[in-house]
């Protein structure tokens, strides 16, 4: 029998996330705090749930898309909150990115209620969200995570086993830190190349035609070539998970030069009031950086 | 009619890029400081001349794949140096990695001679070399590289026109600039996620079925995975290319923040005396700073 | 009539502190996690609680100098904790360096129990907190800082208000971040010079002739000469503040480069084992990246 | 008997040392592309030479203070220029900051002259240049600079003998990396708690009552408090003295991590059209990243 889905969180991500459960045959509830956002969902058969313990009393896997542990609080613990129909019976999957650190917390605050907990993040943005092409990045119980692969698979084309509790998120942060630091890096380079004199194009062509080819650049490159840079993943979401990478960082004495150099530019980033704009407007703080 | 080349500059690169042009069927003269580096090509078929003015004065095309400025000025204009038999019916090809500063005074230089100068880096390293899939970053009169494209594409998979003479030095800053940030990030990712717990195949499984994929990763990995680091590409030669690549951001006024973080990562690695292993043994740059 | 004081967390700075409060005239109450830290105070006539909360129970100000915020946490709210005597008669001066994050925290926590809560962190290390000489950075409301002066300055020579609670944690910050970047800068600088072959006594006195002189170089200037670091201010201390002041630079969106260079940098020396040594240790960060 | 002073580069420092070798009763003749500037010279006693050949001529010891290698090469070998006069019984000063990669080859250049080489650039801008306070770094045969001293101390307080030529140009480095890390920090550590709401007096009374406390900031302190930046020692000088300081730890490979940001950062203020600007604006730098 098909698992009963409680969805919260209805972002960039979550909503094509929750309509891939739907069109796998999953019942899905959903709650977003702006419940308007759950109106595409609700005409593909999903149920709208007044609160967040209501969507959790109705469920027996509850999963999170949040923007971060503020809203995860917030959603689990504030009135009416999902963590009061927490139970033996129940899992919990959050999928929302937040920091090793964080998750070890939850799973902590968690216990007491008995329920199953799994930490799971996910790699890719807003495309692979609508195709079902995330890679799901489990941690927690084996057998459990195992168990569920099914609906990780209506969101997912893979699923990487990470360990405990914990350390879905510290892939997360592992997975951030490389994409931070090439999209910092391919905005530099394209910058320093166009202050040189090379053509946009040639450029690209250079790189798409060497080892340092990869699909995020050729994503990012139209973005880049036009100036316009709508969000298939926010700046400011970026900056918040470099700020995590630089937590936990600090907790392992673990040298991260880059991530300290790129966080300081993604956080200039959204004070120049960009946060909203996709993450290759990086190269905006940099061109804000060039000479006049 | 074939041109007759002579080949100046028998390392890790030269040395395939030579035996390729001779099994294109050109007839290759070449010179190398220490002359038994010229063994393998000279029982393919090639000459070996004595000093470089004699390898000059044998072939029209006329092509240095050395290791830096120093090197090259040596065999231009030091005793029998190359540059002695310049003229107008001889076309000089640098595709060695120098800044782009150093290649509008070499063009400068090379005027008198009445030479024609291509400046014409490449993307790739020894594999693509062996391969003759380098990318050619060509920059010189366009009709001239036009002409020479059979040259080019003995030795490589794809010719691309960067402008004037300098602008292939300055497209190689481009791409060795997004090459270190991409190595160092890599590395970087890897060391964090290993502090933090996180087995070394599952992060590789993660980036691999991610928009992050790259083939420099997919090359680089076994190296990181076992600790070894036999040169494909010297980090000694990285660590001047992004030596380069400050002074040109300097010269430009380009903002380079991660390109200063990452000199100071690779130089640390020459210090430490890791300058003749691979990029890749930058890991070892960021393992010296680890918690013991 | 005179405060009666109780005062907790008795180490490199709390002894003196505590001391001078006692040559004033105090009566002072004393605890400590490892009572022995108390002996030399209770010879000159401290009382010693056996917890924090008979402590706070017998004084009227209580005053914490401890290590971070989970010390105190555990002073406060812990078993037997201060918090718990806490009154509207009475005053809590939190003189430990904090984030101003969590000092704020801290004042929503103390509300309830009607306590005047006064965040007031010194500048200056042991021998400042010994000669009385400290400067305090206080903030809560002014007339009680303005009220409790003769208090503070029995362990400084200046009271700095700062503004409401939080803003002495703010001050702190912004001190402590010139302290780092001067204290690595100085390090740095002779590093170099040093393996420029320059000589040690030679490069202090350009720098104590000049108009970068300063009490902070004079005093870490033999330190650094004899490669001997017994703390006067801990490192892993200056690197914890490092990281409240990258904290504090993402809420704010301050731009901090140095900042961010520096704390990895004393990060790296707490991982090296140095934790403990004097911040003037950082030179053995930059040393350890030395050419052999 | 006095020496005849030949003195080339009347810019901020020029003119004010040159009018001190006259107070001190030195035959002074001085040189500039633009003569204008000797005219407060002229009117003080000093001859005014057509070109550098002629000044040199009438000279035995010749002072350059330049603002840089180009400059100096220009006055040295140009047409005219002063190297064509240099022989056996003359001395040639140079106070001009340049690298010390630059100052070896130099030597080398005027080696076949047979003029004394001192390399003897000087710690201190405008108001020590002014008061005769500046601290020389002086290096070359130290018999030689022994025997000048009194010249030296027409202009500065001090001679500090650094060795060879190239080790004052050394001193320099490392003195104007000092100079760099520290009006860096101060910047961003302002903007930080102004950022963070504190008062701009309050900081500034907090550093100066402590440790910290440097006759740098003291006189750096009203222009950062008004935001007026008149050029004591412009921007695009000391970032120019950054590259060198990074040029020479990448030849040395000394680690210097901080020398690298900031070298970033005063570039990028020269790119933003306040190189003729205090060193003091690096705060305008800062601030254009600020939130808005």
């Amino acid at each position: 029998m098909k698992h009963k889905i409680g969805f919260m969180g209805l972002g960039i991500m979550g909503v094509p996330m929750a309509a891939n459960l739907l069109k796998a045959g999953y019942p899905v509830m959903v709650y977003n705090r702006s419940p308007e956002k759950g109106e595409p969902l609700v005409k593909r058969g999903a149920g709208l749930a007044s609160h967040p313990k209501a969507m959790a009393r109705a469920a027996d896997v509850i999963i999170a898309m949040v923007t971060g542990p503020e809203a995860l609080q917030d959603l689990l613990w504030g009135p009416n909150g999902a963590g009061g129909a927490f139970n033996h019976s129940k899992v919990f999957i959050n999928m929302s990115s937040v920091s090793p650190g964080y998750t070890r917390e939850l799973a902590r605050e968690l216990e007491l209620s008995g329920v199953t907990f799994i930490d799971a993040p996910v790699s890719g943005t807003k495309k692979p969200a609508e195709d079902g092409a995330l890679v799901i990045l489990a941690a927690g119980p084996q057998d459990k995570v195992k168990a569920l692969e099914p609906v990780f698979l209506a969101m997912g084309k893979k699923v990487i086993y990470c360990g405990a509790a914990g350390q879905g998120s510290m892939m997360k942060m592992f997975v951030n830190l490389l994409l931070g630091v090439m999209m910092e890096g391919f905005a530099e380079a394209l910058n320093l190349g166009k202050l040189g004199g090379l053509d946009m194009d040639a450029m690209l062509e250079t790189v798409f035609s060497g080892a340092m080819n990869s699909p995020m650049f050729q994503v990012k490159a139209p973005l880049l070539k036009e100036n316009r840079y709508p969000a298939a993943f926010p700046l400011k979401h970026l900056a918040k998970d470099c700020k995590f990478v630089v937590d936990t960082a600090f907790e392992l004495g673990a040298p991260a030069p880059v991530a300290h150099t790129i966080l300081h530019l993604y956080r200039a980033g959204v004070a120049q009031g960009w946060g909203d704009e996709d993450i290759s407007a990086i190269a905006k703080v940099l061109e804000h950086l060039n000479p006049k």
